[in-house]
């Protein structure tokens, strides 16, 4: 949609002559650039009453770039880049108008949390925040915060980039002591997909043993689906409402894309997801408190939702989210699109067995390396298209190895089989252990975790 | 709202010619009708870049009909006609597509039930419906429903029209005996008006009182602010989530005139006011049956709510809704428009005193006599747009002693102070009664009411 058009819609009213001058304006500009598209698309100048001809090409086959927009596609439902070596996200820190995690930020963490900074604070997976000095200050002043995470539940199957955004919240529930809740979007999922409720209901409660495996605290977690905690908080509601009261269709047509043929299901949900940022959304924790501030570890295509809620809190009396973003997780076939759940071979699977893993790294895992053994011996690989390469980044924590294994990569001295090999067997315990974990988490387990219930933790 | 707008709105995709040529024609009608609006309010052509003279008066005065649109406006948030008699329903039967609620319907009624139909159906108050036939057969074989209304609390004060649908559904409650839920759209107040969700929750208990005080019967009658039960059932919030996947932004916009500038919480609002058509939103007393039927008596106005939920009801796997439909309730000022909430003296407040009554009624009811006695006595009164006798046809019971007054006033024996008297009479003890009653109802009687919980009754 283009603004010319919201503009229209917000603004026409019989009788307002001033409104009408500029919507003069406004058709005549209108009425300009669609007789160029035509032009443009047709090759013909408009007439009216007069179709164009038929099977006329689209010039643009298309893509409407002409080089004029090669940004990269970042939306909670897509993400796409022609650069092999994924998303700019310097870019995106521009576009998006958040701040870079700089070394000054990270120094800072380990310095209040006494604690070595986790390898994707270290390693600039999670490269971007909001307020996170604020959140900082306040906590040296021994004013807590919440965490706040999440995930649509579209299958039973999650795959290792799913657990990037848990794995760090849980360190940064270790390092601040702080609770946390996690929000299943059943609700969403079935409102985008082709699935049934009971369906979108099941993959979430499987996905929350997933969650679980990771090692949170059972004192300072609640996970909930939102068919089912909406269905038991009222106060939940009342927020979700105040919210929709606050965001106009203009606002999210403009944030998330939203077409008029989209269901209003879809267009109201963004509130659903931005209500869980205010602590009163959860008064069995926090007692109806509504000051305590959220922090939100997401990777950065969840970040319209939460541009929109940064905007909507201080117009209802509520502070403002913080956040912290992640980059995507690749594909095994490279860093253009993020990981797919309906492509098997796309990813490494939670559930995938050591052979798997093997098989599936070392037929798909897009390589750095040169064609032939010579030719790597002679010009080394590029670890920053090597895609075995970008996820030891993401899972070996010892620095020091990581730093020589890309120095004999990029020297040729170590070869794309060897690299393989070292994250084949960097993942197979890795996820073996999971498994094992995931194995421990009961049915009881998890109605303790999704039950509404006060949380263990001083504020 | 009008719909070229919509028309761009729905189909603008750059890169389809076919659509981009009707586009523009619809950008030149658009323009062309842009400047002759801009003619006809300032009086001068349209230049571009330059702005209208100032103090222009809008020749229209606010009303862009000039004789060729002449249709009554009738939707859940205004109803206006210029006509005396009131709204125009016949042709609102055509243009709302329902079906009038002929004798022979009501004949039907009165046999199926044993009893002689309520005077809201004898008089054609209640003159429309919806498969009203198709709940009778039903019924007959043993086949029971259900029924639903409701009321947006948007004041502590409910006028004596207020009351119409809740006392044509008790009496339908009674001589069908059968289940019903009221609903308290809280929600939609609190989005639509300038109030705190506190106040508009409040305005719904207060509410309950005077509904309750209408005599339902606690065992068939479950009482729900959708503020509340949104947050107590997770059956209810699925069925919402249900019908907002099946409803577009383009379907809300052409039913209910939204525009892109409202609010997300008005355009999925709709689905709301739907779900309790649907009987397994109330597990608690339909056992998770989704097939009983539903019956809606309720004002003409909210009519398009239900026709957008019976578009929705088959494509989800649930009956239709039946309706049956009232006219307006009058102000004391005339049949042009609804009686306000926020007019004191354009109603019967249900806390007005005995005094308050008689002077109202003395002052503001619009009188169909004559100017001078001698003229009323030689020409008589017109019954049709006096707002005293269209008063009695609501509450007077008695069919002779009504049509005796009818002719009396036409014919000149009554006077219009003598009439304004009858109905002072009438409605004095009515209120006080209700009063009564409404102070009889304890917190504890509208906590039972509102409380989730099984009825009793016979599916």
């Amino acid at each position: 949609m283009t603004n010319h058009l919201s503009y229209f819609e917000c603004h026409y009213q019989p009788g307002c002559f001033w409104v009408l001058s500029a919507e003069i304006d406004v058709a005549v500009q209108l009425l300009l650039k669609l007789k160029t598209d035509y032009k443009h698309l047709t090759g013909q100048d408009y007439k009216a009453g007069c179709p164009p001809p038929e099977n006329v090409v689209n010039q643009d086959n298309g893509a409407a770039t002409d080089g004029i927009d090669e940004e990269d596609n970042v939306d909670p439902w897509n993400v796409s880049t022609s650069n092999a070596k994924g998303v700019d996200y310097d870019k995106l820190i521009v576009r998006f108008g958040s701040s870079k995690i700089e070394t000054e930020l990270v120094d800072r963490i380990e310095k209040v949390t006494g604690q070595k900074p986790h390898r994707f604070l270290r390693r600039g997976i999670f490269f971007s925040h909001r307020d996170m000095h604020q959140v900082l200050d306040a906590y040296e002043k021994n004013k807590s915060f919440y965490l706040y995470t999440g995930r649509g539940p579209s299958s039973e199957a999650m795959h290792v980039g799913h657990l990037i955004p848990f794995i760090f919240t849980k360190w940064l529930q270790d390092v601040f002591d702080i609770p946390l809740v996690i929000q299943l979007t059943d609700d969403e999922k079935y409102l985008w997909k082709d699935l049934a409720i009971e369906e979108c209901h099941r993959f979430a409660v499987e996905n929350a043993k997933d969650i679980i495996a990771c090692g949170f605290d059972v004192n300072k977690t609640f996970i909930f689906s939102d068919f089912d905690y909406m269905g038991s908080s009222p106060e939940f509601y009342r927020n979700v409402v105040k919210i929709q009261k606050h965001v106009t269709y203009n606002q999210v047509k403009g944030i998330f894309g939203f077409t008029d043929s989209d269901c209003i299901g879809k267009i109201s949900f963004p509130a659903i997801q931005a209500a869980p940022s205010f602590s009163n959304s959860f008064p069995q924790i926090f007692g109806g408190r509504k000051d305590v501030q959220c922090l939100i570890p997401c990777a950065i295509d969840q970040d319209p939702y939460f541009r929109m809620t940064r905007d909507v809190a201080p117009r209802i009396g509520y502070p403002k989210p913080a956040l912290l973003h992640s980059s995507f997780f690749p594909a095994l076939q490279g860093a253009q699109t993020k990981m797919s759940a309906s492509d098997a071979n796309s990813s490494i699977f939670l559930t995938d067995t050591p052979k798997q893993i093997k098989n599936k790294i070392n037929k798909h895992a897009f390589s750095g390396g040169k064609d032939t053994i010579e030719e790597h011996r002679k010009f080394g690989g590029n670890p920053d298209v090597d895609v075995s390469f970008m996820y030891l980044t993401f899972f070996l924590d010892d620095d020091e190895q990581l730093e020589k294994i890309k120095q004999d990569y990029s020297s040729g001295a170590l070869l794309t089989g060897e690299l393989k090999k070292i994250l084949i067997e960097t993942l197979q315990p890795m996820i073996a252990q999971h498994q094992e974990r995931r194995k421990q988490v009961t049915e009881e387990t998890v109605k303790q975790f999704m039950t509404p219930r006060p949380l263990n933790f001083k504020l």
